[in-house]
């Protein structure tokens, strides 16, 4: 194992071999090895200027060719550093992503300032989006100016990219409301971009039909919390169209939350949020330590409202 | 405040007055009179014969009446006693239900052998089942032997009646599957029993023909867990008829778990799972307890992670 120092002056100099391995220990079940991760992260301290885009939508509407897309069109600027992570609860089942997301992504991840990370495997989704807050400030340590963390849009999944990011962005398939079957009520109305992917061949009228239905649909006005008016915009990621005018709203995004304090004080919220969930999790891991207390009580009839109440005034120690 | 001793002879005695007061103490947030109410509720000890049953249904579908005429039909046994509770966490937005569940089952709550308590106000979902959990160890002890634990079978209250009860029912409207885009999905394969309400007048032949639909959709077969076929009834509410019917099955379902060793063992797992929930619910208090520390914290770019197992450390004592 590389000591804390080496990891840092690798990181330091854009080494992603080293970036890589640290994500790995940020992963890691090992205390000793997500401490490391954690000292490393608190080492290069909290980076301001970075930009966290979340991404999701409903599978096959073409978030990968979209972030392709995104992703080699940013890069055109020599100054923009890309990391691309995701949480995908699913890819477990199916065996990890490992080699499926470089090589649905190959043109991007050949580009060097380009880093894509999958998701690690062996998690359930609370620990997916735990790790992926690590690798992500790993990233932003690393000089990643940029962050996309795609997720697949079903159940608690985009919640968690919420309280990831800066910007939350829906990619949809061109068509009505079937397309939305899949995917949380509600997260149309959470979305400051929605992307309606596909517009290109015969699908391109289609595309800017159903953009027109949903802008109508959300009645777009400035948020109460941000003053960003959502977007909905067509573009074809297979033809590079009007992926720069994604990034002219992210960028006005951008510009409006870090003008009027909202994008510091949304981390900052964030950041309570992740306090709360590594308590939870602890908590959770250390409830596992009581069983045999917990069976021996519930075998004595004791209630379980008094057997909690023990539980907890014993748990931190 | 009356003693423990006089709750407890009371509640022996089958005073409802002093029963009713008694699940206001469980109802409490002030943790003496909450204790008290453990306290009762551990004198009187586990009633392991008493049968569970929870009922949940789309809104519309004739809850409130099913459960007037199930209780009916019930008491017309003098052996019996039946407390009606419900988790409806809309009653909270709507300004309680409290005279509304009595006016609903008037008749019902007339009878001398039954006792209906409507939601608690004022709580989370979370804290409304566990609020329900004492009322309904408090009916147990008063004697009732029948618990019928009503929901809206909306959102998360379904798994929540799920660990509180021995039996779970599936209250539907006659009609397709338009009826069922308001619960969540996979509700049906948990009941125990689907009761297609309102099979009278013009609606009972499509009550019949929604009942042979489901049962074919549904593929009814022995469930893993505790040998039980899963049934799919029609009942007229309004004309009590075939409710007799719901109660042979019901029964049949309490005597097959009962001899087979579900119904003791699930308790038991029930119980566990109310351990872990408690336990979650006293950390989510004592985390606020935390906010100084929090802010103070991440003002000075400590890590929420590090954060985190700080509070853990401390948050029993």
């Amino acid at each position: 194992m590389l000591s804390k120092e080496e990891y840092i002056k690798g990181i330091a100099a854009g080494s992603t071999r080293h970036l890589s391995k640290a994500i790995t220990l940020a992963e890691s079940s090992l205390p000793e090895h997500r401490n490391l991760a954690l000292d490393i992260i608190e080492h290069f301290g909290p980076q301001e200027n970075t930009f966290r885009i979340g991404i999701t939508g409903t599978p096959g509407a073409g978030k990968s060719t979209f972030i392709e897309a995104a992703g080699k069109e940013l890069l055109k600027s020599p100054k923009t550093k890309l990391a691309v992570l995701s949480i995908d609860p699913s890819s477990e089942i199916s065996g990890g992503s490992i080699l499926g997301d470089k090589t649905r992504m190959a043109e991007l991840s050949n580009l060097p300032n380009a880093y894509i990370r999958p998701t690690a495997s062996g998690s359930q989704l609370g620990g997916l989006s735990r790790n992926t807050r690590l690798a992500m400030l790993l990233c932003e340590a690393a000089g990643y100016t940029h962050i996309l963390i795609e997720s697949v849009g079903v159940g608690q999944a985009e919640t968690e990219i919420k309280q990831l990011t800066d910007l939350f962005v829906l990619v949809l398939n061109p068509g009505g409301g079937d397309e939305l079957q899949g995917i949380k009520r509600g997260i149309m109305e959470v979305a400051d971009i929605l992307v309606i992917n596909k517009a290109d061949g015969k699908l391109e009228q289609q595309a800017k039909l159903t953009a027109k239905e949903y802008a109508m649909a959300l009645h777009l006005k400035p948020s109460a919390e941000n003053q960003w008016v959502p977007k909905v915009l067509t573009v074809s990621s297979l033809n590079s169209t009007r992926i720069d005018a994604f990034w002219r709203e992210a960028n006005a995004f951008n510009d409006l939350v870090s003008a009027n304090g909202y994008k510091v004080n949304n981390r900052y919220a964030q950041q309570a949020y992740w306090v709360k969930k590594n308590v939870e999790h602890l908590i959770l891991q250390k409830i596992a330590n009581y069983q045999t207390q917990i069976q021996e009580g519930l075998a004595h009839n004791q209630l379980p409202e008094k057997l909690a109440e023990e539980i907890v005034k014993n748990i931190g120690s």
